[in-house]
């Protein structure tokens, strides 16, 4: 996962990690998790169990973000979009394929659900604002796809100033080619991608430290 | 409604009329219109009428968007407005006091809600993107309160590129001082602030132009 | 300074100083502070005094942002501000009136100048990205006008996500009614007014903390 | 350049062509075109002839937007991206290095040049807010990386509400392979992949229309 041209222009530094951390999980609703539920969906029972460790180990150490896409069932707020992927009028709010996997260990109590419309985790939602008012410096990321909506919110994650740690094993595309050749330009250029072993240890030790204060 | 020393300053120009408006109705719920159940409320029965007229007259003419500020029972996304305006928690999605108020003209069939966390209609909602792939040239301005959602929103509909109709009898406030004020502000900087009658005159012809293309 | 229907509504709150501070200094170029200059600008000798006071206290402690309203000279981005605001054209990007009031301590070495467009000092400059990559907690706010780009400012500032404080002493405006209009409405909802006195009392104690890393 | 999972899928529709366009030639800067210059470049003389062709189209027709990347010489605003490409501090603005291609077609009495610090356009800029106001309803996209910035610009017109039409021969990369893959990405989610005979025929017609009103 290098690019030598890349690495050879300065690019391809290494982020560093950070000790307020915040987890967002991209778009693991139904619709893209139940093929048996949406044409959108892939299989990604591996990708979802890596994701419960993260949100495991994000448990008193920080918020966590889950995104599903949604739109009104009069397809008005669907955009430009709606040209170029028709089948997005789907998934209307409030019907089971914008629903959070049941297989996820979200807890309502403490979670923050963001319904979105576009790519971007970041585009058209208050997430840039509420990540700055709990003073985020490392945004863990899982999610799905990794050529869609995880790259357009890992991009945005770097640009509105929290450094993005993508995990390898909880991300999940249906496209092995086009997973294989969005990790290499995130980890050029906007992230680090990291196996889930490596962020399960920069994670726990921030355990020790002064409990997050609630957000 | 004039600021004599703006004018000399080369303020107070005057917005040209658009032939594609959309009409954008600002937080008018439940909360915000019923004092008997929300601190929050104000008298706004006749601001609720006019309101009514401007909804009948844009039907067929361009998109009708309604906001309503509405947080998760958790609180986790109010941001740092808790701290100043802790009254807000009261707004839980899905309660009574996030419903648009049933006076109002509302058709679920075209119009589009947006939830909103921030006093900007245009904050961390998709908004922005929509009015422009509407190709709006006008945007119509009603809702309360004049010096908090409705200053907020019309400020960045002009930065955003869409000019501001605020219709006076549409708009509300708690107090009159800070209506009266606020007003002034927009007149001299942000908008055209008009009176019913007219925004009425101005939308009529449009009818006779060919139908918008749905949204 | 105080609206007491708001206060009765549960606004009015109060915001938590913080203690990773950035200042930002909204327009305060010559345009704006030479009456000689251009017919935008008002007298503001004092406020300037008392920004230095703020600038001088801020070093070491954290950022300091000066902003300026800068054109291209051909007019093409001022957008639909130009029908409203036509004198705005005047403020030609490399010409005196984008110049910093040299009355000011900038550090040129040290200090950040965003050019903006539109009334917010977040509205289409990477402001909102540069505070969340500081971990900014406290907003204080000099500038002017009190009732155009300092009020814009300041209401994005809360939105997204960073808690303002405005030193009373430190902004201006061509109007003292729409300056104390302005002041109560960010003192309601969207700020703390402070005097320059309070917030250097604030500010001082933090210089004894470990200094803040260099952004 | 087809993803047939992804059509299958139901992405992968056609977006239609507009008859307001702008054009947004994303970094064609010194730093990015002359090798000789800075490790950053690509050889690109093929894709600014291109460029050139949709440059000399676009006259009478809509506006041209140029971007270049450029920091402050303190190297303040260059926000988390620092961490991980290092070398974008050479940027400084005002330097040769953020000077736009003299190869290109530029005309300062019309064209709208855009400084900007992130990969998107569209990021920390007034963009979306001035294609707004210009009622553009198909952005032509020209420019470097094609993995890098014209993707982060791609994905954001769309978001944003602007059709994104990216012209093949004039969008350039470092990285054969992800030059391609990025192209199937934007096909496939985003954009219309073009060819410059078939945009060129789209513009072409558009010249018979009524001119666009000067922006």
């Amino acid at each position: 996962m290098f690019d030598e041209k890349n690495a050879a222009s300065g690019f391809s530094g290494t982020l560093k990690s950070g000790v307020r951390p915040a987890l967002l999980v991209v778009d693991y609703q139904r619709a893209f998790t139940e093929p048996a539920l949406s044409p959108l969906a892939s299989e990604c029972e591996a990708q979802l169990v890596a994701t419960n460790r993260l949100i495991d180990a994000m448990r008193d150490l920080g918020p966590v973000v889950f995104t599903a896409a949604g739109y009104d069932a009069n397809g008005s707020d669907i955009g430009v979009w709606k040209q170029k992927n028709g089948v997005l009028a789907t998934l209307k709010r409030g019907s089971a394929h914008c629903e959070i996997d049941p297989r996820l260990h979200v807890d309502p109590a403490k979670d923050l659900l963001l319904l979105k419309t576009q790519a971007s985790a970041f585009f058209g939602t208050p997430l840039p604002a509420l990540l700055a008012s709990w003073h985020v410096d490392m945004l863990v990321v899982a999610g799905t796809t990794t050529s869609g909506c995880v790259r357009a919110s890992v991009v945005d994650a770097i640009q509105f100033g929290f450094a993005p740690f993508v995990v390898e094993e909880a991300v999940c595309d249906r496209s092995e080619a086009q997973h294989a050749s969005n990790l290499i330009d995130m980890q050029s250029k906007y992230a680090e991608v990291v196996k889930l072993g490596a962020m399960l240890d920069i994670l726990e030790p921030l355990h020790a430290r002064s409990p997050a204060s609630a957000f």
